[in-house]
């Protein structure tokens, strides 16, 4: 609202306030259920006192032209005098969402059911929460702030905190992996940087490789820019090579994402073997591999084999770490090692995706990792979460119907469970919601939106009673969908499942 | 590094240890060069005895295989027994960065140069840093962490977090916009909302319109996503209507971006009459308005016309705003009012591109919102700004030769200055690098790199006296300059710019 009060005039201020306003109200420029601004930020914003505001605004009350609500504002009166709503502007027609968003929403509404209070949610993928260090946090942010002032605050360079690199570095030589700060760039998330590597080095049409069950948001990034997927399956040692050497030569792909380390939604992980066979495939094809590495701290028997960049030789692995699975999930950091010559185009599409990353929050972890200690929490998470995942197998044992398979896996943060023929993810998925328990649908995970067969169950979230009372929920639902099925057998009929 | 160890094993540990990096070292695994984990975390890892580890390294040491340097670490010796150093992976041939990197690099650069000591820089674009309120932000912190405690720093949804959304909606009632928190995204940074729209609405070969001058990220997201760009030149009152207006006849563009409030690098404002028949326009040829309202707060005398968005009705303005010019600048929070009908899509980008801007960021700045007061601030940063601004045109009035041309500013963080005919933006740049002074030089606003008569100079970074002693410096660059011209003029010969 800009009123121009003229100070020599001879006319009040406050009748040249109410003036303009009718004016505005009568000519429909604030058509009915406009909120006004509070008489003190109006007062504020022209320079006059609050008294002069409230006189205008009193006189219009007056008029019937504006109506006050105690604790909602005061707003421009409609015509039939009922208390008004405020109105946004009329819109005009805008085309029609593309069906490919789909996918997005469901991950979209299982981070929703993940934050509400009413479900139980196996949906979500994050650690034990009551284990994230919230003091040592906060002991951190005070500390940079205290001591770096504002300058924790200003702005910083798009491939992120010096010091922070450096740490970084220091971290990664404990698993093998030799990154000067210079090649590591600072991410808001591992989401960030797929996302980066999409839209720097895959150009719409292009073709690439993600393995078929994969994380979802690597399907919506790389779906986002347009690229040609290529879906190469997951077994017991990882991705098939042979599928995956067609794929390559058929359609010489600008890139091939894999989860190697406790694979998400699968639970596995690559063999040591089968990682020196896909880096040796990839150098032959002259084609760049995308590890995403966030679960390999995660491990609850020994630790798991190297990550593909520390046994390349031949430069052509990104690296994709984090600390939304260990240490903090809404924080939003996470890093990438990337390949000198590939720096300065990902450092500019970081430029121009959000100019850096948090200063602050890079200062905090920095501080955390350096003064705080990650080992030690580390430690503490990895045995929560191992209890936790065998907790969930005893309970599956226990109240999972015959049928349903699984595999216990030896680290990360996901039970991946193949469902008895007769029963269908999406069916567990409503069934499920519906007495109060989420799970993650299969078809979620795969770029063709097949895997109906498969649910994926996070166990890290909750204790072990309430995964208990989840499970035995669960059970109860697969179960009602056995016998369900089984007295609808003799039809043989396909139960409708919605679109994805 | 993955060393499975056999507990059962006569072999004594420390001995399968040796074996297997022996072996790793001769087979070529371990290069030359590599660095070993120290031997506190590889025994960690292992979960054997710190001594176990350096038993194993010893020896190792002792046969020539390793070397252990005090302070750097242990390394795998090189045949010629010279101190290595760790070696990154050879690299294949990356193809070379298209040279549109170009106008990126500047702002890289310029951004670089803020944060430098060594040069007093007029080129960012940042506020009087003394007065963001650190205390009040830690104070909020604090209080979040230990009200909210793990809440905070948990995923949240992709539109941003509801209380804040809501704080913002009540907010921008002051400013005389009507926005539900629904139709309010939360972004990282005003930055990432125009990339959000770029990548969400317009497609590779789609027409933009841009003011030319314009901020220079905008520039980069459009570029990066492949858009036709379209400049319309800017007078004393906004965008040239006339030129605008063949533009949409003749290319059908896809949106306006304007900065129609102390535009950046301008310093001058849209008239109310301007906005009102852009709106008319934008209207009658159906097209998309992206306002981007970054300065609007720093106002030094009448507060300025509304927003375009409180002015339309017709649904057709994206409006973004955020606190990194008044508040917090390497906080990255930003937020946008988008049309209902084009929510969801944006979301879904927002997800796409990083999930969700980072929790505890936004419960901070909620809180700082709701307990400290922003208003307060905003007066005492209002203040101090005016005051550099007058300090600024004072000192250049004193102290830049006749022929430098420039109007005062009625609120933002920008000079913007016109050069005499003989001098480049470009030879200031360097030269008055070269004198320890940097400016941003006009180019980097110019869709169409043109703009060579033109400086930006930001007068908020700095405290009056060090504004006197960097202007000083840049008049005598520009007197520099100017003679040297004059010598060389029988010549009229043309000074060599660098190539952007």
């Amino acid at each position: 609202m800009y009123i121009e009060l003229k100070h020599e005039s001879e006319v009040p201020l406050y009748l040249q306030i109410k003036n303009f306003l009718k004016e505005q109200i009568l000519s429909g420029s604030l058509p009915p259920g406009s909120r006004l601004p509070s008489t003190r930020s109006l007062a504020q914003r022209l320079g006059v006192a609050r008294i002069t505001v409230q006189e205008a605004y009193d006189e219009l009350i007056a008029e019937g032209l504006l109506s006050a609500h105690v604790g909602r504002g005061t707003f421009v009166q409609g015509p039939s005098g009922e208390p008004p709503l405020p109105t946004p502007p009329s819109e005009p027609p805008w085309e029609v969402s593309p069906s490919r968003l789909s996918t997005r929403a469901i991950l979209r509404d299982m981070l929703r059911m993940a934050a509400s209070r009413d479900i139980l949610s196996f949906a979500a993928g994050v650690p034990a929460p009551e284990f994230f260090p919230v003091d040592g946090l906060r002991r951190a942010i005070n500390r940079v702030l205290r001591r770096e002032g504002v300058s924790a605050l200003q702005y910083d360079v798009p491939e992120g905190l010096l010091p922070l690199r450096q740490s970084i570095s220091r971290y990664l030589v404990d698993v093998g992996i030799v990154a000067t700060p210079e090649t590591i760039l600072i991410t808001s998330g591992t989401q960030q940087a797929i996302d980066l590597v999409a839209r720097t080095l895959v150009e719409p049409g292009d073709a690439v490789v993600l393995e078929s069950p994969t994380y979802i948001g690597a399907i919506d990034a790389f779906e986002a820019r347009g690229a040609k997927i290529l879906a190469v399956p997951v077994d017991e040692e990882g991705m098939c090579l042979q599928t995956l050497k067609l794929l390559l030569i058929r359609y010489r792909p600008r890139l091939i994402y894999t989860i190697p380390t406790f694979h998400s939604p699968r639970g596995g992980s690559m063999s040591l073997e089968r990682r020196r066979q896909l880096l040796a495939l990839a150098r032959e094809h002259a084609v760049l591999i995308l590890e995403d590495d966030a679960y390999s701290e995660l491990y609850y028997q020994e630790s798991p084999p190297p990550p593909l960049r520390a046994l390349d030789t031949s430069g052509y692995v990104i690296y994709l770490g984090g600390f939304s699975k260990t240490l903090f999930a809404g924080l939003r950091i996470g890093y990438m090692v990337v390949p000198h010559g590939l720096r300065e185009r990902l450092m500019y599409a970081k430029q121009t995706a959000d100019l850096h990353t948090s200063s602050l929050i890079q200062w905090a972890v920095n501080e955390f990792i350096q003064r705080e200690g990650i080992h030690t929490h580390l430690r503490r998470i990895r045995v929560a979460c191992r209890e936790r995942r065998d907790a969930m197998a005893r309970s599956m044992e226990r109240h999972f119907p015959p049928g349903v398979a699984w595999t216990l896996p030896q680290g990360g943060l996901y039970l991946w469970a193949k469902l008895p023929r007769e029963v269908n993810a999406f069916e567990v998925f409503f069934q499920g919601l519906a007495r109060g328990v989420a799970i993650a649908p299969g078809p979620a995970f795969f770029p063709d939106r097949s895997g109906e067969e498969y649910i994926r169950l996070n166990f890290s979230l909750h204790p072990p009673e309430r995964i208990e009372e989840g499970i035995r929920k669960l059970g109860e639902t697969i179960q009602f969908l056995l016998e369900r099925a089984r007295r609808a057998r003799p039809k043989l009929q396909r139960v409708p499942v919605p679109i994805l």
